[in-house]
């Protein structure tokens, strides 16, 4: 064990700085991405939009595109609103391909939510596609800048 | 005239490097997204494909993500196979937001296409959103590295 972290120390001290800051940046990507899924599978919109960059835009199908993160609360809001009583039953989020360019990023996510919608409904069940692209803020934290969702392939 | 000049002139120079860098990038995604636009309306897949990266991914609804230069152009010359004799009528693409970061940016688009299949159809008229990130490659070059499309709100 010892061993294989010293090893760990001395691959990173023969990093360029490069590529030790893109390392670091993924990783705190990939925190960014465990937030968002796990405030999604809360349905916790305060969290959700703690991610949003002031300045984000969210593009949904069919919708006309939604701009600024006080926007976005307020479709969040207004979807909850709608189906009340709705609860995550399960939210999974496979994120790939993030690429880091200084203080902009981008990947691309697989999801999975199954929504217990009433008790009178069968839990609707729902795959897509996302692109994003994230930037770090002043404060060092990555939020979103746009985000577009597609429908999934069928299975 | 002389005078216009001038004054824009001073105005560059007064301009920090790093804001004279992100307004060329900003103009040189400008030229990027008239040839895009100049390509789709002609249904010309060479040109379009010559528009991507080697590793650029492209998210349509309900298809399995395109991963890779060569699997988007085969996949432009199937659906090109499926619609012999489809004639892009017209094609106009609005983009907005060109934010940039180094060799990366992104920005996000309104599209119109009218499509003409054949004389005995009427023609597709479709609008869509797209969200796109941008690489530039080594050669100074733009490329797609990601898009993702869907569809527009109803009018």
């Amino acid at each position: 064990m010892r061993k294989l972290l010293a090893c760990n120390l001395l691959m990173w001290i023969a990093m360029p700085l490069g590529a030790q800051m893109a390392e670091r940046s993924r990783a705190e990507i990939e925190t960014f991405n465990r937030q968002f899924a796990e405030a999604t599978r809360q349905m916790d919109n305060t969290a959700i939009v703690e991610l949003w960059a002031e300045d984000g835009i969210s593009l949904l199908p069919a919708t006309k595109p939604i701009v600024g993160k006080a926007a976005i609360q307020a479709f969040m809001e207004s979807v909850t609103s709608q189906f009340k009583g709705a609860r995550m039953e399960r939210f999974e989020l496979q994120c790939s391909g993030i690429e880091v360019t200084g203080d902009m990023a981008s990947e691309w996510c697989v999801e999975h939510q199954v929504v217990h919608l009433s008790d009178s409904k069968p839990p609707f069940d729902g795959r897509g596609h996302m692109l994003l692209v994230l930037r770090r803020g002043a404060d060092g934290k990555w939020r979103l800048l746009r985000e577009m969702w597609n429908q999934a392939e069928a299975e």
